[in-house]
């Protein structure tokens, strides 16, 4: 035993197959819930309403492929080569003169920074604004994908109540005087996960709150496009241009795989956050850049979208209707303006995560909504995502829902 | 004036046009000198050696076309749509199954995550294992790029002078010891900017420094492909497999534009990496990834690594005998094995700035080594790039280059 023991003594490894020594900051980042969820559900068998993915059917292949063979025939070396951290200027362009037409608003395309999804805007914008303990108010229940990126600058959250138009104003403003966030991060258009649109008055009201505070607002406009209505309320950008950073992407409109997205922000912050882009990963794909820019130039991308929208709101009506149809009393729902996601609350009692759990039995997979709560809460909520079902499997997946939530009761 | 004090008092905005808290973690992140010079030296008639493409001429833009044809033709809506943070499961195959046939190395595709580019691994290892004051080794001179995407997890640098076989052991044994540097990050195949590649001897040496200590060796492999005389020496994570993160790029063989990158680690190490991944950005292009998949699928890359190994060397030769033949006395420089640089120090008195500046006038642009040094030093440096110019172009630039050292003695 003696000869054991002198082995201990030798000195012990610190890197083994095992053991290393992470970031602080890494203890703080929730692994995606919805991923190992999303594992769960892969069986095609499933009725899915627990993911986020847009209606693969309403992506325009042959409008892609075609806008990729005239890059590769046109200027194909140069779309190959490494390219400037900014992103291809025409992109650049495009996207500033859509502000324009769309929402009136004068956006430089020097201030604009194309990201790989909009999701690398947060992480671009968290490394250089976010200090360990700064405060970074979120909406109440806020964007998952939000919460993770930002966890990792180790910030404490502030979350801010949602109403169905908005955040509380009594709230918002208590947040804002009293924590003086940093950030407010939101997304105004249809949020994710709640399915709601701030009104145009909340949307004021918000603006009048934080104008002359220190909080920048981080508004993300994944969903914009998506008003059904066609309708564009003013955004947060319009209102407080100085102190907003808008973020958006083609992942709904054109293509996630291609993970083309964009941060539009005042000067100052861009020289920042190119410095940041560059250091991250020097560019975003180029070839990318340059297939997306050629399909916009070459297609009606507001046909497109009116084709998307139109998809989008009947399977948002033929959902919000099963549940109309469906559920037992006492069981409340969004009904969104635009977007892929309704919020459902659930009677005092019966618990998301049983509802989850006796779902997936009956071959229905929905998402708890607790991770996107950052204190707890939220154990009575769920989401449903209705861009990818057909009409029938929405139907009977929220048929079988019913079923399944009357008999938790 | 009563009245304008009173107008002073009020809160003063803390977000204007011009005044934002910017993280802390900016402050220590430079802004790339080379992209700075790199703007000066746009104008094609200048003769650049400051850049770090590879020649456009060696992409093959044909074949890629082809590939990216095929992807849309027989998958395209899948490969348009989200996809797994990993990255294709048929391209992190292959990656392992080169690891095997070229190297010999038992690497599992699960050990494999793609990136945007190798400079994204930088970013997701700095997150994941870098706390503020943590020590990293680094190269001296260093990969510009390492210094800036480390610097913003605020770390301290510990530089390790190199030799042409790699680090001097006395220095890098103290380095190790004394300072137990969290990470030891090196480029030992055709160092960046250095041009050396580490004997196999030195690679030993080093092992046998770094086993059972905790620090944790990057090496950054993004030239292993091109030595010119097709040997690979074993890579520092066949010799420390449990304690080496190995990164890799399609940026040299196939094509920058595309940013694809991986990075390979224990399976510890790649769960952490796998969640830094999809908060920063969800996952790469997964477009991107299918061409390339594709690309190597149905193209003999070995064959074409072989074209572009011919090629660099055949530049390199001709930049290094138009050296032999212009440079006065007392000037030395690198013959690098592969990669794209050759690393010059000039006699005592002249300074690479100095070089810098009259080579411009002379329409050559040379790029001065300093900003690799992260202690300073270099001063009498210069990186010259052979892979983006013409055999002619290279010796008419060098031919200046000489005119110029030798007016400034």
């Amino acid at each position: 035993m003696a000869g054991k023991a002198t082995t201990l003594k030798q000195e012990a490894p610190l890197v083994s197959g095992t053991e290393y020594a992470f970031a602080q900051r890494m203890q703080k980042t929730p692994k995606s819930f919805i991923r190992e969820i999303l594992k769960v559900t892969e069986n095609p068998e499933i009725i899915s309403f627990a993911g986020g993915l847009p209606n693969p059917e309403l992506i325009d292949v042959d409008g892609i492929a075609q806008a990729a063979k005239e890059v590769f025939e046109k200027d194909g070396r140069t779309a190959l080569q490494y390219s400037t951290t900014e992103g291809y200027p025409a992109l650049r362009r495009f996207i500033a003169e859509r502000y324009k037409k769309r929402l009136g608003m004068e956006i430089s395309p020097d201030e604009i920074l194309i990201t790989n999804g909009s999701q690398q805007c947060l992480d671009l914008i968290g490394k250089i604004l976010v200090n360990p303990g700064d405060r970074v108010a979120i909406e109440r229940p806020g964007y998952l994908g939000a919460l993770q990126v930002f966890s990792l600058y180790e910030p404490v959250f502030v979350p801010i109540d949602l109403r169905n138009d908005g955040p509380d104003p009594e709230a918002f403003k208590a947040a804002i005087c009293k924590e003086s966030p940093k950030l407010f991060y939101c997304i105004p258009n249809s949020q994710n996960p709640s399915g709601i649109t701030y009104s145009p008055e909340q949307r004021q009201v918000c603006a009048e709150i934080l104008k002359g505070h220190r909080t920048i607002v981080v508004e993300d406009d994944a969903y914009g496009e998506l008003q059904f209505s066609g309708t564009a309320y003013p955004p947060m950008k319009k209102l407080l241009p100085d102190q907003t950073i808008l973020t958006g992407s083609f992942s709904k409109i054109l293509s996630p795989g291609m993970r083309m997205g964009w941060v539009c922000a005042p000067k100052k912050i861009m020289e920042q956050l190119v410095i940041a882009k560059q250091a991250s990963d020097l560019h975003s794909n180029y070839l990318s850049q340059r297939i997306a820019s050629q399909y916009l130039e070459t297609n009606d991308i507001d046909a497109h979208i009116k084709k998307i929208r139109a998809a989008y709101s009947m399977q948002r009506d033929c959902m919000v209707g099963a549940l109309a149809g469906e559920m037992p009393a006492g069981i409340t729902w969004t009904c969104p303006e635009g977007g892929m996601f309704v919020w459902v609350t659930l009677p005092a009692g019966i618990s998301a995560m049983d509802v989850f759990s006796a779902a997936l039995k009956e071959q229905v997979a929905v998402l708890p909504g607790i991770p996107f709560y950052v204190d707890g809460g939220g154990t009575d909520t769920l989401r449903l995502n209705f861009s990818n079902a057909s009409p029938e499997r929405i139907r009977e997946g929220v048929r079988r829902l019913g079923k399944v939530i009357r008999s938790l009761r």
